[in-house]
């Protein structure tokens, strides 16, 4: 049975307890008061503010079915119902703010969810269904899980086979995905520890698994394929820097500090909600599942001084991370972290000069606890421009001689970030805004291997043929090979709602006999997508294409359609079978790029309710319908993908990798809308003056 | 005939004039005297001194084939010979220098190219071959060309008729590829010319071209297929912010300077040509032809303190620009521009605060002229430490609620750039140095559209099915649709001279009935490629591949073979047929990786001789020898690609687009190298604080 001293150490596992973000704020930054607790929405899409969260508490609290003698209902997950789009669009400051409406997703063991959907300014429960499925476990799902599985005789005996008590362990509350009927109806987690460190990532329990039902608090089976596999020691994976500093150095070759120096200051401003900056305008809120939303960014046309529509709404919709091994203890390590884990709610406060630059404006979140009240988490997301030392054009002349025309702009950027750490692994999602109108969004990868316990400590001792599904990374240790797949929602609202979908393929043509010296060149074929399975593209590097998002009723002065292109960088696509449950449940990865028509409940790549999930309700269906997209509201969804075949370097922790793509301006300002970018000269610089050449 | 004011009007085209650097580089900087002039070299890689280069222009005049009465040959280029690999890689600081060699390519028309072979001390002609293949173009033969084409009277008569003089435009002297048999044995330009005006690009006098012959300074054939096409008026597309700058504006929202600070200054020493940072170590030179080449890198190991070899050599060797339009004024635009043009040559200096950031260093070329006298380029190169406010790694803690572990590295990286202009076009490459070991090299793309006049003002003008080999940007303009590739040469020595190609090949494994819940997984295949055709090898998002350069002979503590991998991003490949002439002289684009063993004469991906050449010598017919590339010194080559379908924001300059590829260190180090980088503090920058949270 666990202690007392044990359940301090045991963990709110994967999520930071909600009592924390409350009970300790002061260790994380003084805020007495912190404004945002007082702050009132004042934009229609302004998430809910700490008293509407408190309102919606007392409203669910003498709401019948959940009122005395009526149990409370754990509650999984409080948002903003945001208006329809219409009402959204149609709103201007100073106007009244659309009616304030609340989702409430909740559960009440064994086995009701609920789905509520609340007036605020009523006090109304508006609807209330019971449908199937599971939301995202809360902290104390996970800690009820946690403390069966370390109660249970069976699984201490494997411990202490070990010689562990549980007092030696941190354990995980794991989604175990879906694998069939017999996993239905029960909400399940697998329970893995690791023997405690501060780095205990890469001192794994091996092969011992608890599959618990939440609900019951009850271990349905203890598998344990591991008891002659040794635990690490993690010698030197204390990573931080109170513990590194003191430690012997063979060599170091430290950097001195650099950072970016603003003379005249930021250009950005902040009004409550609403980021402008350099002819950007957009909504920024934080967000307990997608972690960030970008909305309504729209860009003012430097010719005409007109407001022009953008992108209504983008977000990280979904992630896919399936590990590639499928022995016992691992074969269910397939995560939708967005939608099993929640991205904001995993997102840890930014820290301050090193996550985000000096100079970088930070954004506290409100979200909802367990039992319904409101928490802050602060500094969730940041804001900053970004100077790469780069130029966003230049041109040396060297065709005439005179005059000597060197030309070049120096370019710079609006950046939003934020950081989910999701268990062991972070997700930094970048949202970049440049002067030209191109939108670039990055992921950025960094944390800790999933790691896996072996009896080898060198190569030499695996016996030919024999699969490691890694990369042996040091004595005992396997990092398991695994994707990361990101899919983003990306409503596009090019000068309005109504867009279509161009593809501009492009082919090699031969020539025909006598008509060129040429046997072939390559030749831009323009189609545009009909319906969705029209745009359900797999990109390829030998029969490439372009993809376009275009206003057909807007058409430049020399006839092209004003639009944007999504522009994919590196990716990688998911090599599963096609029918392997975890590719059914994350379908979205099918295929790199969807289009969708605008419907307000499919924001969810992978499906509304992930946990456990089978599938059947996710981008991958609705496409399926086939429904029309021409001349529509329509979504672009582009999913990007890494595979990760670990090496040495990424242990203990994993330098970053990053991948992204853009969204970019094509036919959209009628020419280059930074002609009249602003050079940098010495006055601009007063600081220090360049080096000279030697 | 050209008047005086015309010859004035007329211009070096292309490159810019070896008299304009001498006579008019007070207006570029002022250098009074420049040290270069007096520098000698102190490695054995150090470019051609001011000194040694007079010294090989008197060797070659004293030369009995080219001594009075014969007449001196053109000169094409002088460049170092480097000393053979072993030596030095024997070579330590304060050893005697190796005997100093220039490699010099010079031309006596008709039809004779001279490769000579120098030493410098002994002031000595050791080789001199004269080999069939042409030299890239002199300043002189442009000049020469161009005057031919403008007193050619049917040339005249064609300007005439769209009333235009010879006094009214500036012409360029275009590569004309190859095509055959007739087109070989005379060094042939094709001359084009465009309107006068800053950004004459914009005003193609389209369709007109004269076919010249350039030793004999004769026109061939002049062809016209556009005196109806209007010339584009090419109204406010002159870029300098002297004119921009008054320029009415409808709206702007400029931005606020933002540089870099380094409050303790930069972290980078330079030492002649050896730039060391953060462990790095690498020999930097300016190159004529590649632009810059970086050798000799090396890191030292941080547990160590061991130097490790990571790259012998690595530079820009070849591109390859297919437009894809085969009409007659057209077809032919297929450049090769490093080795028709020359990428240091087409250098210009660096723009100061604008190219490069403050704190830059800029490194000055020495370069032969026409005569074989020595002329200095100045910042042809600059280095700088680059900040953009991001991460190497970090892991915020969930699992542990005490402590409250937020840990996050600023990324600080070490950028050598330059900027080549190849006529309308700029080529940004950087070599960007990560404190993780990461090397990433990036090309950026900004300056002209080569555009096309068209008689169309309007899409709706066009005919059905009509092929406008681009798009429409502005009345009477298309951009034309085109490629750049651009191939470089990675002599990677990791851990020393004898490397191995390693492929890790993912696939989907399918799993056994009973095995697994999963149907599949992602199972990696690992394989060394014996002989080069192993490593030719295509990029495929559904088949894909890591691909290590690793040295056999270096094996980990737990058996991983020390390595680096090539990590490609976004790119493109050429979907010319393999037999159309351009795709057989742009060979090296057949594949985007290909691996050769080390042949110091194998540098040139397109070959040595490259104006006019049909692509018999290029890296593609080296790799069909399929020699042994096991544990033997291997070179890595990778091409990047980038399909451009113009559009209205290219006009009138082009924002930059860019892309990269990595060479990361892949089980290199036993560890993350960078577990001990230290974090910001405050007092680290302590000249303005972060805004605070509202």
């Amino acid at each position: 049975m666990a202690s007392p001293r044990l359940l301090l150490l045991l963990a709110a596992v994967l999520l930071l307890l909600s009592f924390i973000s409350l009970n300790s704020r002061s260790s994380l930054r003084s805020l007495n008061p912190p404004p945002i607790l007082s702050r009132s929405p004042s934009h229609p899409l302004d998430p809910l503010s700490f008293d509407e969260i408190s309102a919606i508490r007392s409203i669910l609290a003498s709401y019948r079915p959940f009122a005395a003698p009526n149990p409370f209902p754990a509650i999984h997950s409080v948002s903003l119902d945001e208006p329809p789009k219409s009402v959204v669009l149609r709103w201007r400051p100073g106007d009244h703010l659309p009616a304030r409406r609340a989702t409430v997703t909740a559960y009440s063991p064994p086995g009701h969810t609920h789905v509520l959907s609340i007036d605020i300014a009523s006090a109304r429960v508006l609807h209330h269904s019971t449908p199937s499925g599971f939301p995202r476990l809360t902290t104390d799902d996970m800690n009820r899980a946690i403390i069966a599985a370390l109660a249970d005789t069976s699984f201490l005996r494997s411990l202490d086979s070990r010689g562990l008590s549980p007092s030696d362990v941190v354990c995980g509350p794991l989604a175990p995905g879906w694998y069939g009927p017999e996993e239905e109806n029960h909400r399940l987690v697998k329970v893995q520890c690791f023997a405690t460190a501060l780095n205990f990532y890469l001192r794994p329990i091996e092969g011992l698994t608890a599959l618990v039902d939440v609900d019951a608090a009850r271990v349905i089976r203890i598998s344990d394929s591991g008891p002659g596999i040794p635990i690490s020691p993690g010698e030197d994976t204390d990573y931080r820097y109170s513990t590194q500093r003191n430690k012997p150095s063979a060599f170091s070759n430290p950097i001195n500090p650099v950072s970016f120096e603003q003379p005249a200051g930021p250009s950005f401003d902040v009004n409550g909600h609403v980021i402008s900056w350099a002819g950007w305008e957009f909504h920024l809120k934080p967000d307990a599942r997608a972690g960030s939303v970008v909305s309504l960014a729209r860009m003012r046309d430097p010719e005409t001084g007109e407001w022009r529509s953008v992108m209504y709404k983008g977000f990280a919709s979904e992630l896919f991370v399936p590990y590639m091994d499928t022995s016992e203890g691992w074969y269910f390590k397939t995560y939708l972290d967005s939608g099993e884990y929640g991205f904001g709610i995993s997102s840890m406060p930014l820290v301050r000069l090193n996550d985000c630059p000096r100079g970088a404006y930070y954004m506290d979140a409100v979200f909802a606890g367990t039992d319904g009240r409101p928490f802050v988490r602060p500094d969730l997301l940041c804001v900053f421009e970004k100077y790469e030392g780069d130029v966003v054009w230049r041109h040396a002349e060297t065709l005439l001689t005179e005059p000597n025309i060197r030309e070049a702009r120096p370019k710079v950027t609006l950046v939003v970030r934020t950081a989910a750490s999701v268990g062991n692994y972070d997700y930094i999602i970048d949202w970049e805004f440049q002067t030209d109108g191109l939108i670039r969004v990055k992921v950025s990868l960094s944390g800790m291997l999933l790691v896996k316990g072996t009896t080898y400590q060198n190569l030499s001792q695996v016996p030919e043929g024999e699969d490691l599904h890694g990369t042996l990374l040091t004595d005992n240790l396997i990092g398991v090979v695994h994707d990361h797949f990101l899919s983003f929602y990306l409503d596009m609202d090019i000068d309005g709602p109504d867009n279509s979908f161009a593809k501009l393929h492009m082919i090699k043509q031969e020539t025909s006999p006598g008509e060129s010296p040429r046997k072939s060149y390559m030749k831009v074929i323009r189609s545009i997508a009909k319906t969705e399975k029209d745009a359900q593209v797999k990109l390829s590097l030998y029969d490439p294409s372009e993809f376009h998002i275009i206003n057909p009723s807007r058409i430049s002065g020399v006839g092209n359609p004003s639009g944007y292109k999504l522009v994919p960088a590196a990716t990688a696509a998911s090599l599963l079978d096609l029918d392997d449950p975890p590719q059914r449940r994350g379908a979205f990865t099918n295929n790199q790029i969807w289009v969708t028509p605008y419907n307000q409940s499919e924001e969810w790549a992978g499906g509304f309710f992930v946990y456990q999930g089978r599938g059947d309700d996710n981008l991958a269906t609705w496409s399926d319908r086939d429904r029309a997209i021409e001349n529509k509201d329509i979504v672009l969804w582009y999913t990007l993908g890494f595979h990760h075949i670990p090496c040495q370097e990424d242990y203990p922790i994993m330098p970053v990798v990053s991948s992204s793509f853009d969204l970019k301006p094509v036919n959209f300002f009628r020419r280059n809308p930074i002609l009249r970018a602003v050079p940098y000269t010495e006055n601009d610089l007063p600081v220090s003056s360049a080096r000279t050449s030697v």
